[in-house]
């Protein structure tokens, strides 16, 4: 079994991806499940969302969640907080996402990956598991990044999750899971790798210290956003339900 | 002054660019010029460098070295062996080069950069203070990797210059940098680094460990492959001399 850990999305993925953005996609997407949405629709862009919301009967469950640079998108019901989400409930609720960094590399990961989660320091544990089970060739590990440079954040998350999988089995492993590794093990603890990155110091500057305080927690949940293909998810859009 | 680190190449360049090619590219060209070779060609394709030399007249200074997938390129002089270029004399030639990833690294790097030079860690100390010396707002270091993934081993040097450049001024550092830094120092001694990343390994099995030793000295050089922009270099080309 190979191990992968792509430091930014890129080619192209033969089996099981991992999508990581901790600051704060995919960590927003697991506490929506954790409280107690249906699913989550990913789309590639904000105007898909608002499409979607627009042309939707009345009553319908979407919510949309979401941001750009950080902050809330004009429009949309929540910014991309998983401490926001946190204090919510999302029963019967379908959350409709669109964030700068996180839905980007889900979708590059949907393309060609035949089992698609998202991890975050807050599943990790779950999501290794997930993927130990389901992997039969490789397992890649994909950092979102920020803006299309690499976040300390979600390296360190792989790394985390990297850890946890070669504790289950023997794995080859590439050099992005090397590096990963290496800034896991000499990172420090999850909160000062977080708050030491770039995108968790711009967080904080924007007074979303809470929401990378909260992304540091580690396994705080079990839930794996699971991405269910074929039928069931509007055009241009992905849907992941807690598997 | 800001130092970035790019785990593989992307994105513009506003500044001062520093390419890594550890294994072997960079490490290459540094030993051609301190075999006296007068310049260096990079070329972005094989063709370019054989459509060089055949269109050259009679007694032309022109010699080919390159690889591809780590074996010699047929119709080429040279592999990209630094330890095969380390006895040879390369006094008034110049060696018209084009490897996997160095030499595409190199014309991203110049599509936007100011002022563009190759480093390794043969010639990590001059590198890093002629960088120095240059900057005016940005040093980016930019790691060529393999096949579009991240090497080990050119993180690990890009680690090495970062070390260097902090000892010599204050820098803000990006993500990348913080994690070059991170792999240098927990990463082992140059040569524990180089034989562990992947393609350390792939250069070892293909019975060229003999360059993975050579490329691991550190400073063992003091020239700076240097871009000379303008003209002087055939089209498609990028001109390099020792500054």
């Amino acid at each position: 079994m190979r191990l992968r850990v792509d430091l930014l999305p890129h080619g192209t993925y033969p089996d099981v991806v991992v999508v990581i953005d901790v600051l704060r996609a995919t960590t927003t997407a697991v506490t929506y499940l954790e409280r107690g949405a249906d699913a989550l629709l990913l789309t590639a862009t904000p105007e898909v969302a608002l499409a979607l919301r627009d042309g939707a009967p009345e009553g319908s469950p979407y919510l949309l969640g979401g941001e750009r640079g950080g902050l809330p998108i004009p429009g949309f019901d929540f910014g991309n907080s998983p401490a926001e989400a946190a204090g919510q409930n999302f029963t019967g609720k379908t959350v409709v996402m669109n964030t700068t960094n996180g839905t980007g590399a889900a979708h590059t990961a949907a393309r060609t990956g035949k089992h698609i989660f998202l991890a975050a320091l807050t599943n990790a544990h779950a999501a290794a598991r997930r993927a130990r089970a389901t992997a039969t060739e490789e397992i890649a590990i994909v950092c979102a990044g920020t803006d299309s440079h690499v976040g300390l954040e979600d390296v360190y998350a792989a790394g985390v999750l990297a850890e946890y999988l070669l504790a289950m089995g023997e794995f080859t492993v590439d050099d992005g899971a090397r590096i990963a590794l290496t800034v896991r093990r000499n990172g420090g603890n999850p909160l000062e790798a977080l708050s030491s990155s770039g995108h968790g110091q711009h967080l904080s500057r924007l007074g979303l210290g809470e929401d990378v305080r909260f992304a540091a927690g580690l396994s705080t949940s079990t839930l794996v956003p699971t991405l269910v293909p074929g039928e069931g998810a509007p055009e241009g859009t992905l849907r992941f339900t807690a598997g």
